[in-house]
């Protein structure tokens, strides 16, 4: 029968695991187009693991054509093309950073595009305790009632609290709005501001803030940054009314907006009526060092502040919560407007992540993945000092957040990425989170480290390929 | 010490009963302004409910200006105006219907605007299992990491196997895409299909898919019915190029659209490129009596149609999960385009789901929920056959799911909403579902009954009281 190593599977889900092994296993042909597989609860009892896991492997490979199922009789082999089936690879969803690149995560050893929290750093068994206790402990009716539109008073206050202790921010329950991830949320956003407007994002910048502006029809535009931040000349000649910006952190340079400009960009926003500015303060829990850096919002007198931000970074990519600070008349036209709208996340999830909160879970878990990301960091640079000539590399942005630049001095970048490639390393460079093809953009060799899904051995282990690679790519070594 | 009948909330949530008492206490002055309430722990034991009750009640109050802390002396109620603090009554957004109308639901003794699923028969006990074992039993990357955009695959397979069995229709996993809500899948699928569109709704109809359209800034036209579905000379005449419509059972009107009115529907589809249905089947599960009534996608062989439908009917307004099944093209340009959006269900609800779907546990529950559904109604409508004058009214659209129409005859329409407001029943005219003032477009007496959030017995109340408002309101009667 089918026998794989179970145990060598990673971090990857199980059933995610055996639907690779028996894919792999069928496109070379070791199990025979037509063959007979096993059934799942042989199949199950055979691996050691769940009935449910085989389901689930086998589901994705009948969804995916790789296996057919004749009324019974069971499931067997389909015969397929050279190419493999059409729609292959769909479980793991990698490479969160660059939407547009269509790249698997799973071919690579190393993968620093993705930032996602290792799965097995979830609080699984704090959370589970908040829902079974939400479960037990709230009225059904508050269960599965209709909630308020902007979320459950519990978890918005709980957020107003939060925001308080850690971000100094005085944002008021009655002026927060949740929904089912930052996505949804800037979709409802544009509904409330209205659709008519021209918006500036960073350039580079988050890839997939394009896409969702662009998909809403809105005009963009890319704006340069300067050392201090988006670029007030930039921002002052494309003609924008919004700005979207991560000024804690910049999303992928690591810049910290210099509070001259941001005083600069409130400025700008009261110049005129009815402009905005979106603070996407995604990563602000994961400050390493130094002192914390103010909110826009929190010195924001005049109301053109929208502070966003997310649970996904913290508590994973499925977990779907992310949450809008208004400021007042957008909080009332919101409530008097666009409450039609059911709020997008599950009451049962608002009310455990409230219950989280309120008995400190979160605030724990967060320092735990916090002191995670910082050894993960320091043995990474710390490898690559000591492996890499000195001089030959720069690193930025380090301590603002849970990514970083590093810069290769005297290397050709293509033969730098190729290495890279050769060494299995998914680094990808700062061009691809520009709006204009690489290259032209970023002539330098700077590439965007994104380690939070790394053990602390990983890290030093890609730190290590990384080194290797760069000895291939640097001027005057090519072999 | 406050002392309230908590055993006389009805089904409302404990802590919003609570929120109501203390707010009602503070607004007629029997808790005088400046007043110190107990501390939450005292009341809790007081009125033999947790501490987490008295919270969300302290929270709402102190959230909507009712009360006030001051720190380590405790809680006090605030001096408000005559009119009550600003944002009164946010807890219970009742009144789903109409969402135009600032109705507050526990004003009405009977609500018959509202079509959700009481709390009580929400599954609690086997949802919770669900909950748990996937907890347990599902590894934990699959629970956190990013999931598939279009939705977990377990889920959708899920939902492929339900509507073969339930609806006849073939719907491959690979075509369906889960969200969290009905709105949030129309968001998305403006996006997906273009927002230059004219685009066709019902009318009478659902008032928040007018809200959600126009605030998608495409243009809407409102389509008059006729006996047999959605006006084939309207949907001519008005220019539009998509549709959305509900043919298993009109909202709020009960038509069945007839199957010549469906062929003629397909063939409008398929006259001109970029033509598209959507059909919302939303209430499908509850087809009461007689045979079911097959899809439109099911009979459409150039895929123009669009199938939604959504679990909030059957688990509850607060449960925000909703799939659609796109045409084989769309899926495919879903994929390819807009799976840079992560799905907005929480990955662990849509595995519980999944579970919960497998085990039978959906079906069992939608069968007990239909039995009631069946149970009520016939209370309701035996209950008005014996307390009013026989041929006074009319009922129709009774089996096809949740809601009929009741037209009363020789009656003032306004005298008989009057009458019915002294009853403290609210009962939304058809008029109240168009998208033109009551009146000009609605002069029968039609009324739409949604009659699911009832017990049997407040249904037969309900009855009596709309019988007690017609003998005041039928002409000839006047007082």
């Amino acid at each position: 029968m089918l026998t794989y190593d179970i145990d060598d599977r990673g971090e990857e889900a199980l059933y995610a695991y055996l639907y690779e092994c028996i894919r792999a296993d069928i496109e070379c042909g070791a199990i025979a187009p037509g063959e007979k597989l096993p059934s799942k609860r042989k199949l199950a009892d055979h691996l050691g693991v769940s009935v449910v896991t085989v389901e689930g492997a086998y589901r994705q490979l009948i969804a995916e054509g790789y296996v057919q199922t004749r009324p019974r009789r069971g499931y067997f082999a389909a015969k397929i093309g050279k190419s493999g089936a059409a729609a292959s690879g769909n479980i793991a969803q990698g490479g969160t950073g660059v939407a547009g690149h269509a790249r698997q995560a799973r071919e690579y050893r190393f993968d620093l595009s993705r930032g996602s929290m290792p799965s097995k750093l979830f609080p699984l068994a704090s959370w589970s305790k908040a829902l079974r206790d939400t479960l037990t402990q709230e009225a059904t009716a508050t269960l599965v009632g209709e909630a308020d539109p902007l979320g459950c008073i519990q978890l918005r206050e709980e957020i107003s609290n939060y925001l308080r202790q850690t971000r100094g921010l005085a944002a008021p329950p009655e002026n927060i709005v949740v929904g089912s991830g930052a996505q949804t949320l800037y979709n409802l956003l544009i509904q409330l501001i209205g659709r008519n407007r021209r918006i500036g994002i960073e350039d580079p910048g988050y890839p997939r803030l394009t896409r969702v502006y662009q998909r809403n029809n809105v005009e963009l535009a890319h704006l340069a940054l300067d050392a201090s931040g988006v670029s007030m000349a930039a921002v002052r000649t494309s003609g924008v009314d919004t700005l979207h910006i991560t000024p804690s952190h910049q999303f992928p340079t690591g810049i910290v907006t210099s509070v001259s400009r941001r005083h600069e960009l409130l400025g700008w926003a009261t110049e005129a009526p009815n402009r905005y500015i979106v603070e996407d303060d995604y990563d602000c829990e994961f400050r390493l060092a130094g002192r914390p850096i103010p909110t826009l919002q929190g010195i924001d007198a005049s109301e053109r502040v929208i502070y966003t931000n997310t649970f996904s970074k913290s508590l994973g990519a499925a977990f779907r919560m992310a949450y809008m600070v208004l400021p007042p008349h957008l909080a009332k036209r919101y409530r008097d407007e666009m409450s039609f709208y059911s709020c997008t996340v599950p009451a049962i999830d608002q009310l455990a992540l409230a219950r989280f909160m309120h008995r400190g879970e979160f605030e724990r878990h967060v320092n735990r993945l916090r002191t995670h990301a910082r050894d993960v960091r320091d043995a990474f640079i710390a490898t690559l000092k000591a492996g890499m000539p000195e001089g030959s590399f720069r690193i930025s942005g380090q301590d603002a957040g849970l990514h970083f630049v590093v810069e290769f001095l005297d290397v050709d970048e293509r033969e730098l990425r190729q290495a890279l490639e050769t060494e299995s390393v998914r680094l990808p460079s700062l061009g691809e989170f520009m709006a204009k093809p690489d290259g032209e953009t970023n002539p330098k060799a700077q590439f965007a480290v994104q380690y939070l899904s790394l053990s602390k051995e990983e890290a030093k282990a890609a730190a290590k390929s990384i080194a290797r690679a760069y000895a291939r790519g640097s001027k005057g070594q090519s072999l």
